[in-house]
């Protein structure tokens, strides 16, 4: 369903014009208008989903097909040396929207973006008590 | 078809050990040795595909479905936050390893973490022009 008062339901829905690359009963997928590099896309649900968990599974492996296919398009059409999916969750983890959304950023050589982490060097111990915490 | 000197194809395909939190006849979800958080985890496909543009889109969609329910497993078990799905494609996108992977990273409040880009303010014309470049 759509939920009114989502900016995301309304661009996903035609409601608020957007720059569309790709477009499907299901899904819209629109340049986004602060891009970390040229072409840096979102791949839009038109019904409303918080976020990967609320989303049916197979409504997120559609979803995944349609990045798959307009991550393609972005990084032959501009010359791309690569690009980055980018899928958040939770306000915890950069998400800004509470849309369910994925990012397609199109990567250059020296594009002076980081869309890195610091890396951890956890014990053998301590990763054994995080996999027995998760498969427990 | 698994390629022999690949170390994910051999840790996908349990020549090499790994803390494994899920396994069917197609994928292995492991735990990162080198975590950005407490769960950091990585869905490896047996077969070897060098990145999503290698991967047939059958394939990419059961990805998503294995990311999904792993990422609800982390989340649920460790009380994360949120988390980031995180998908790079080539060494100008930070791909470290030629097989495709998704990393599934829990996020925690203030976990010292920054997943994130610099956006930047093109100009109307600017967006319009990429959008042709794309979809012309």
């Amino acid at each position: 369903m759509k939920k009114d008062d989502c900016i995301f339901c309304r661009i996903a829905n035609g409601e608020i014009p957007s720059r569309t690359i790709y477009e499907d009963t299901d899904f819209r997928v629109i340049l986004d208008n602060g891009p970390a590099t040229r072409g840096h896309a979102l791949v839009l649900p038109k019904e409303h989903y918080e976020n990967l968990f609320a989303m049916p599974e197979d409504k997120a492996a559609q979803a995944m097909k349609v990045a798959r296919a307009a991550a393609s398009q972005l990084v032959d059409k501009l010359h791309a040396d690569g690009l980055n999916l980018v899928q958040n969750n939770g306000t915890a983890a950069g998400q800004t929207v509470q849309h369910f959304h994925i990012h397609l950023i199109p990567r250059y050589e020296n594009d002076g973006q980081h869309i890195l982490w610091s890396p951890s060097s956890p014990t053998d111990k301590e990763l054994d008590e995080t996999l027995r915490s998760i498969t427990g």
